[in-house]
């Protein structure tokens, strides 16, 4: 009765403050701001209270902020991220992404998932939680990624239906099983249809998908999709009902291709996502103001760059409160110098100046719960695990190609010796997977081509989706000392040489960096450095490439913990070749 | 579990029927079909599996429509309207609207509510729930409409908060009491405050309302409104993040008047509706078929128009699964001649065929229960209550103005004899409200200049918004007539002369009548001849103007069971002027 007493009182403020009949908690002067309904400039004075926008028009404040020459717009959204893939804490990922205008987005935990469980996705929730960002987030819906390798979890139809009551979880993330949905797999179909039992709504991912197929997806639930590669595609995907989400990513650019299928008419059904961006672009690009600064490059007109980064993603997310400079939303506004360079000199979350001049003016940090430390747990790793007997001369190798995730699968000629491969005065490295969540001692072991290391061993606890350790190397040694190394920090990336190791610890599930994002950007700029002073190839990013050696879901040959695996025949192979 | 199996398969179905894997049950063939995310025509069949749309492309079903040079677009959705300005049952207007292609409506209770309280918004569910029209229901917040009247119901914040938990109600119906909410008033916002803790929409009304009231107003949640009578106001209004419902009624034309303010970056933020509309306009003109008919003739392009009477709408009140042709989406579909002349070949609702060629494939009609039958109880009524004893010569008289419903504050000098005023040879008539909730004997008396009927009394249970009995006439004994015959035949209109009545049965709540609509139609035309013959003046509607006369919330001088009623000081007043 008190709550409900106090929460009257709350919104008879808040109507008084509209009214003009009291003053208001904070008001932005002399700034033009977005109406994102019109997507039109306009003039007027924003009144806040409390946590809300009361008013536009002309109003007084307790506070006053004189925005001369400034445009405010709704605070962005990044409709798509997963937040590990910066190798920050939530906290320092909000240092960055804030400051830049950043103030909701919606992430899917996939990665932690994999390594945590649900206790992945908690901490996500609790970190991001003391920070002004706020993160909505995904139930992982594909945790393993594949029946072909060992993840720290697993989550099935009746997992995803208990995780998806109540309000931990907003929707359920990116199903990337696409094509069981297409064949009618039960146990994927249950998972979509606990969300659309508890309501929520479910990201799509459906690279290249069309026609029959992806009527099928549609039909099954999936309401939006990051992985358009072109025009054509999304034009398609939004005619089916879909959210096309651009993504302007580290790895991935397609916004500027997908520009042309965005018009007048459809442009509502357009939002924007990073989707996995690392720490050094967000600190040297940014975050969403970057992807509108592509935006507006591509000739998308800044105004309507930025619906696409607020309202309509609200919209697509069915968050009511959010998306727009109107009274009754929340007082989640950016401040920029102007809408083509997007210079952010204020943000304001829930009525709360968050961030000024690109400087956040919050320092909550929080210490890292024993459930996401201490995660890389292997069985002793001794040099000659790493022997590989081949039974004749001739192997599978995975064959990297440059500026490209996808593999090749190719078949060499390899030299044995001594009941093992004999690689020098070749192109040749030995890969291994470390299942590194169970200390089962399982490996897997495989070939590749074309990374171009010399004398040492590269190995990271971030391989896609599972992240077991990965380990390249041209010698067994430093391979068993980098795994070694890993296990001692706690995961990370490490380059061993000589079995000496340089090190950049991601100790929160072996995925993440507890450290200020400045120290970690440095660590890792001279780790990379090192990487290509040890001969890794130009055209090929050390680690990331290495990270995603381990995805059973790229073409075209692969390596998990279980063995070497052929994408296309969708099993795991034998090294041995005919 | 079997449930949710159940579900699994129906989903896999669905997926597979998709994938053109399995035979739909339904295709439509050979037509093209609106786009709503692109707002473009498109040609593919559209495949039907159960209630939903599974895919569009080449399909085979068990039963295929050749609708060749069609157009199939979503079901039509009013976003706004009262089923009992119909005076039909929710039977006959789904009847009449269903086969005109609507499949959807968002319907406000309000004046059955007012009667029967909330049991007349479960008759409305109940019936409608017998036809292919799918209502969703609106709680009304302004049971009753002011404090100056007796209305059947009074429906407190407690009330409405108890009303809007669980899935009986959609939202919270139109908040009439605009003024209340700028002005802080607590009663008023706990109920908004209600509808936001369930989660629930709310509708708005706030006629000329602008500027710091409008902040007010939305902030305290409204986020609609169908009451704009210029462009700006709807500019306005959507620039403060409502959702504008363009409105054509019967009485109220405001569509064409704010075409202008619709533009290609706002309209999303317009829907379409028809508040109020006759049963003889619906039989002759149509439903949303006659709204698009004639946004088209105001400049609105044909697939934009039915852009905003689907897709919009759907958006608007957060309805997923409905608005558009897509997979994934209910088989709710109209199939149209043209996007210009919107005559209506065939209504799917939920994937069944229920309309053909303007016939509804349905006929389904229940029973009226108990609850909304009976409602007139009045005490009894005698000729000489209807004496009006004036102080001196000069009396407030309400002054009725030809096609307008806002009335004048007149004074005119009036004749009195025998302590009964003296009105032959003058345009003056006495006008009563009888209260017919309680056989409370109240009743207020006025004076009416304008009007026209000549020997004898009309008189109506549909009286805004609290619906006791309105009666008008030259003579008393005629008046008490009227009275007497609304009793006995359960509520309606009727028309006396010299003790003869002429009626049309509103048998339902006093508002709507059982008969089929034709029937209502022909009865409710005879009776407005005789309302003409009797002299009822051209440009005054013989009964809708008798209906509005006791709404208190439209100027100048109105009259409830209480009193005359001044709507500009807002207060009871008397009929002695000074």
């Amino acid at each position: 009765m008190a709550k409900k007493l106090a929460a009257v009182a709350g919104m008879k403020r808040a109507a008084l403050v509209a009214a003009g009949k009291v003053k208001a908690d904070v008001v932005l002067k002399n700034a033009s701001y977005l109406d994102v309904f019109s997507a039109e400039l306009r003039t007027g004075d924003i009144a806040i209270c409390g946590r809300q926008i009361a008013g536009i028009g002309d109003y007084e404040g307790e506070t006053e902020y004189d925005f001369t020459g400034k445009v405010v717009t709704p605070g962005l959204i990044d409709a798509h991220v997963h937040i590990e893939s910066t190798q920050l804490s939530p906290e320092e990922f909000a240092s960055l992404a804030v400051p830049r205008g950043t103030t909701l987005v919606i992430a899917d935990p996939h990665e932690i998932v994999n390594v945590c469980s649900l206790e992945g996705a908690e901490y996500i929730r609790r970190a991001a939680g003391r920070t002004p960002l706020e993160v909505k987030l995904m139930l992982p819906s594909c945790v393993p990624a594949t029946p072909f390798e060992t993840s720290g979890a697993n989550l099935n139809s009746a997992d995803t239906a208990r995780a998806l009551t109540g309000t931990r979880f907003f929707g359920l993330g990116e199903m990337m099983n696409y094509p069981a949905v297409a064949a009618g797999d039960e146990e994927v179909l249950a998972k979509l249809l606990a969300a659309k039992h508890a309501d929520k709504i479910i990201d799509g991912h459906a690279p290249t998908m069309s026609g029959k197929a992806l009527n099928a997806y549609c039909v099954s639930g999936a309401r939006t999709d990051h992985e358009c590669a072109t025009a054509a595609e999304a034009e398609e995907k939004v005619m089916r009902g879909m959210y096309v989400l651009l993504r302007e990513g580290s790895a991935s650019h397609d916004l500027t291709n997908l520009v042309p299928a965005v018009n007048d008419k459809n442009f509502r059904r357009f939002a924007l996502c990073t989707d996995d961006r690392h720490a050094d672009d967000l600190a040297r690009e940014g975050h969403m103001d970057h992807v509108l600064r592509t935006a507006v490059k591509a000739g998308i007109k800044g105004e309507l760059a930025v619906v696409m980064c607020t309202l309509n993603a609200a919209e697509c997310y069915g968050i009511k409160e959010k998306g727009a400079v109107a009274p009754g939303y929340d007082a989640d506004l950016a401040v920029f110098d102007d809408l083509e360079h997007f210079n952010c000199t204020a943000v304001f979350k829930r009525g709360k100046c968050v961030a000024e001049n690109g400087k956040k003016l919050f320092s909550d940090r929080g210490s890292v719960p024993v459930a996401v430390k201490n995660t890389v747990r292997v069985a002793p790793v001794t040099p000659d695990k790493f022997t590989i007997k081949l039974k004749g001369s001739r192997a599978r190798v995975i064959g990297l190609r440059r500026n490209t995730l996808v593999t090749q699968k190719l078949v060499e000629e390899v030299e044995s010796r001594d009941g093992d491969v004999c690689l020098e005065g070749s192109d040749l490295l030995r890969l291994a997977v470390v299942e590194r969540h169970f200390a089962s001692g399982r490996m897997g072991l495989g070939l590749v081509k074309g990374y171009g290391l010399k004398g040492g061993a590269a190995a990271t606890t971030v391989s896609h989706d599972s992240h077991n350790i990965i380990v390249i190397g041209d010698n067994k040694e430093d391979m068993a000392a980098a795994v070694e190394e890993l296990k001692n920090i706690g995961g990370g990336m490490t380059l061993v040489r000589g079995g000496k190791a340089q090190s950049v610890p991601l100790d929160i599930a072996g995925l993440m960096s507890s450290a200020p994002a400045a120290k970690h950007v440095e660590l890792s700029a001279k780790l990379y450095e090192a990487a290509r002073e040890a001969g890794v190839y130009e055209g090929i990013e050390p680690f990331m490439t290495l990270s995603f050696l381990a995805l059973a879901v790229i073409p075209e040959l692969r390596l998990t913990d279980r063995g070497l695996f052929d994408v296309n025949d969708f099993c795991i192979t034998s090294l041995d070749a005919e």
